[in-house]
């Protein structure tokens, strides 16, 4: 028997929501653990988020939620308290309740990509990083990976604005790592991340010049779903070494199941 | 793996929710019918019930919900359309998600307790009937049991105003019961009815006058907890028939199921 009416329940939101993995994730790992939690999918039209979010906000046995697209950015705004990561990147993928009612947020979007390369015994201290994508993943990375000591950040993306504004921001709060916004040219660096959605599709171009890829080079790609994207698989015959998204996934998974679950702590024995 | 992204969700709202059974019941369900769904118990602080219920019905994968106390009555007044049954008692206790979004509601109180006593064939059509409680659940049972032909039916309250109340109202309602209020006394009667929470604690009075009841009577009570209540322990050792609460909350739990499951049918091969 699943979900007693002690049980702290947990949500995972994004629109549409169909594809989430989390709650079943969850839900086997609160099984495995032997905890009175469930989490569930939950859904509502962007114009309805704030009504959607106020009357969550008041079921008092909601503990926590991971939060997805498009949801990520305005969620941080609803949110009491943030960790820095949070706010640097100006969006929340994770909420706790508090103890008063209110939500402080994380995001461990970055946290999971450095966990599965550091697991996966990649350096990234004073490696000459290219990373293409800008966007709310690119982000998270950008300055997860000047602030763990990458020699430099070579910051591409298809708008170039959004690359140079990035760079300054990671720039100015991490000045020891050379971060500037650059070409998708690999040439010179050492590690090289993808964090663009491009290589979803089998049709899709490469989202960098891989031209420029040789052997010594190590390659990362966020993308999970196909396990190994046409960079990688391309990359691979040049003998490079490469990481595919699923560490990071798992990672981060790790990491909002410690942040989550002190809810647990005090409240399951209720 | 329970609960993918495209998991219809339900939810038990009740305040405190603590003490609710509905959602591991439910979930053990789904689980036996290989249904993607899974239930959680919500609740709010009743102050928040207006910002809550919005939220929750922009909850696009909200698909219904099972409401108790306090909300019952507030929640079928946030329902677009309702069951005679529940409109007649001015109460919800569940409720389902429309196609178009609005919810509709029904209240299976009575629906559990009727079914409870033709599965035992206790006979109802042309009984007399004292029903002792003409609170939420009592109010349920009234109408019920003269819907179902009781001869007729004497409603007892410690408030004397509320039992007359209700009596009119079933009288209005199936004027071919003879239906009034009345002392809580079995004499006469053929079918005794306990709708109080009377019997919850070991220390509580009997309900009805106990010395009225004869071998010849069938004595229901609906509290569950303890199985068997004063009243009905000793109705047995006058070798009276007793139904237990149990059956009653078991074929309510059916009704609920099939009433929400109408919304699997079509969601969940999205």
């Amino acid at each position: 028997m699943r979900g007693s009416g002690k049980a702290n329940v947990y949500a995972m939101l994004a629109h549409p929501v169909a594809h989430a993995k989390s709650p079943g994730m969850f839900n086997d790992l609160f099984e495995a653990e032997g905890l009175d939690s469930l989490m569930v999918p939950v859904t509502c039209k962007p114009d309805d988020f704030d009504t959607f979010w106020a009357g969550l906000t008041a079921m008092q046995n909601l503990k926590g939620m991971i939060i997805s697209v498009p949801f990520k950015i305005p969620s941080l705004a609803k949110c009491a308290t943030a960790h820095p990561r949070a706010k640097r990147v100006g969006a929340a993928n994770c909420i706790l309740r508090m103890p008063d009612g209110s939500w402080h947020a994380d995001n461990f979007d970055g946290v999971g990509f450095i966990e599965g390369l550091k697991k996966a015994n990649i350096p990234i201290a004073g490696e000459r990083v290219l990373l293409v994508g800008a966007g709310g993943a690119g982000a998270s990375l950008a300055y997860c990976l000047a602030e763990e000591g990458a020699a430099s950040v070579t910051i591409n993306d298809i708008d170039i604005s959004r690359a140079k504004q990035l760079a300054g921001l990671v720039k100015t709060a991490f000045p020891a790592s050379d971060t500037a916004p650059g070409a998708p040219d690999p040439r010179g660096k050492t590690l090289i991340v993808n964090a663009t959605p491009i290589g979803l599709q089998a049709s899709d171009p490469y989202p960098l010049d891989v031209e420029g890829l040789t052997a010594d080079m190590t390659v990362v790609d966020i993308i999970m779903d196909p396990t190994e994207t046409r960079l990688l698989q391309y990359a691979k015959t040049l003998g490079c070494r490469v990481q595919y998204g699923q560490p990071m996934m798992d990672c981060q998974m790790q990491a909002m199941a410690a942040f989550l679950k002190v809810a647990d702590a005090g409240e399951s024995n209720g």
